[in-house]
């Protein structure tokens, strides 16, 4: 891919209200990074916003810069060194920024994550589950947090992990950690989506879950209470179609309610690394069919006119719709409908749940 | 059922080499527990063994009244009062001694076993469960043990549990647990297999934990040990069709190895009483076939001539060997074998395996 190109696809996912869903529509809806990037305006204006920020040029070239000066790579997921199955999801990042040793991605990769305040038996085991594992030729993705995911990590600096950051490359959260990230890179990896300078906040958090399990073939969940973030991992885990695994615990131990939880709802159980070998090692070579990485076709651009963009409107609420019923509602081509959809969510208008859509429910530009 | 039949039965299954299948063979074949007692000394004479001890009258007599004396009822399998789903398994005691209060029989039963050297929290997650179970209206079987036997019945003394005892009724073990045995009698019920005065031998405790599966239509296993009794329960359970259930624990808790291998294996994962509700209540009202109770059809005496028991006798070794591979090989009728098979089985040399039968390995009387 051309320094070009890289600039145009890092302006385009820093320009605001553009997510990795809404990327895609519009390089396929525009035939390429560049175009979308010059109808962005107009779209955004048509969806209700009095202006949207579209990531100046220069401000991608300091990024760049910034990123290289590091001895991070931005790697789009076009390009062979992207990880091969975080490309397969729905919602991949179109970047990301990638530090240290990149062979790792090469190996088959498995998830440990799990509670910030873990047992001690909660770590020791995810220590021996990552050496185990590690010494079976996976990598070892987590997030870095507290607890289990240190103890994930720990474990497998030799033998390679992957830790998956919230934030940007320059801020390591939590900070204590900046030791064991420094650790880790000899012969592992760091990745984040986010651009460098960028404080976590709760929200990327969850966000940044979707990556960890898109990674994997599959993910382990050593300890974790009910409504936890490891929980969030091991959903995208599913909708992703990957393997999730859950160690036991007493019923006494809130730690383990989530985990038991899991089990009961089907996830395999793991009380040591055979059990995760047994259901990964059949699917390690499978290869992910090209098409999944690019489900929309290119289609033509169906530009609706002023009734139909006020007839699909007029169908929205704060309960979410389907795209199905939205098209045979409004008497619209699903192509006109995506259009409509694609100028609303650039306006911050639009909130897509699962395959639904709804009108955000924050403030507004006025129209 | 007259006194009189009740004491055959009582003579039949206290003589020499006559355990609950064997006892079920006796009668079926010849047509009732006197008959059996008539042909004993022969059987066993013809399978090699010089005497057989045939319970003489006196003792039987002085058994029916002592049992009476401490206020325990004998009762068969053929009777109303003898509990409804353990009379449905193969093996089931012909006769059991009960005592307490047998309305118990009457409600829905679940087993709960563990660990004797059980955790503080396993305990206390079997005390909590079996309050709900027994809150939701089942009555609770256990083995008596420490730890988590005890826990099971102590949180149901109140709302009735079912003590299955490995001994005789006047030798509780453990000895400190006879308290907890009075307790339980006034809304629940002890149950023995064994005579009075018997003293229970480390054999007599798997043989027990068939029955605590075959009262209940599910078993709890709370915290298990690999190669532990309660694993023993759990296997008679699958055997017997009941349901199992295992509570999950710490990977690193060797308390709880057996009990995650049984989740591997397929138990139901038991955090919360809901869990055993939701799988028993709908089988709940299930009747057994009273078919179940009977699966040997009364036959025709075949009896095999000197050559026919050479034939099958020779066939047979250490290694297990099939009924039909026997029929096979030995050209005699299925009736035939299975009479010699009973003849030896009376003197004590052969050992049936499932489906299989082998010489006894023990020392024999000669021919």
């Amino acid at each position: 891919m051309l320094d070009e190109e890289r600039l145009d696809w890092l302006r385009l996912i820093r320009s605001d209200n553009v997510g990795p869903r809404t990327f895609r529509s519009l390089v396929n809806h525009y035939g390429g990074a560049r175009a979308a990037l010059e109808v962005l305006p107009e779209l955004a204006r048509r969806g209700g916003a009095s202006r949207i920020r579209v990531c100046p040029r220069a401000d991608a070239e300091r990024e760049l810069e910034a990123t290289r000066r590091l001895g991070v790579q931005l790697v789009t997921s076009f390009e062979a060194t992207y990880p091969q199955r975080l490309a397969a999801i729905d919602d991949a990042p179109p970047l990301v920024a990638l530090r240290g040793d990149l062979a790792v991605f090469s190996r088959p990769i498995v998830a440990i994550v799990g509670s910030r305040n873990a047992s001690a038996a909660g770590q020791k085991f995810a220590e021996r589950l990552a050496r185990d594992l590690g010494d079976a030729g996976f990598a070892i993705a987590s997030g870095l947090a507290r607890g289990i995911d240190a103890a994930a990590h720990r474990a497998s600096v030799a033998s390679g992990t992957i830790a998956v950051l919230a934030g940007g490359h320059d801020r390591i959260y939590p900070p204590e950690h900046a030791g064991l990230l420094d650790a880790l890179l000899a012969n592992g990896t760091a990745i984040a989506e986010m651009p460098l300078g960028w404080e976590p906040r709760a929200r990327d958090f969850p966000r940044r879950n979707r990556i960890i399990s898109g990674l994997a073939l599959g993910v382990v969940i050593v300890e974790a209470a009910r409504r936890s973030g490891s929980l969030i991992t091991a959903r995208f885990a599913l909708e992703q179609g990957r393997e999730v695994f859950a160690v036991p615990g007493s019923p006494l131990d809130p730690r383990a309610e989530g985990t038991n939880d899991l089990l009961k709802q089907g996830a395999t159980l793991v009380t040591e690394a055979a059990d995760v070998l047994t259901v990964l090692q059949p699917i390690m070579g499978r290869q992910y069919a090209p098409a999944a990485r690019d489900p929309d076709q290119p289609q033509q651009t169906d530009e609706p006119d002023r009734d139909a963009r006020s007839r699909i409107l007029a169908l929205l609420g704060p309960a979410p719709v389907s795209l199905d019923d939205l098209v045979r509602l409004s008497g619209s081509t699903a192509a006109i409908v995506r259009t409509v959809l694609l100028e609303l969510e650039l306006a911050g208008r639009l909130e897509r749940r699962g395959g639904t859509v709804a009108l955000a429910a924050g403030p507004q530009d006025g129209r």
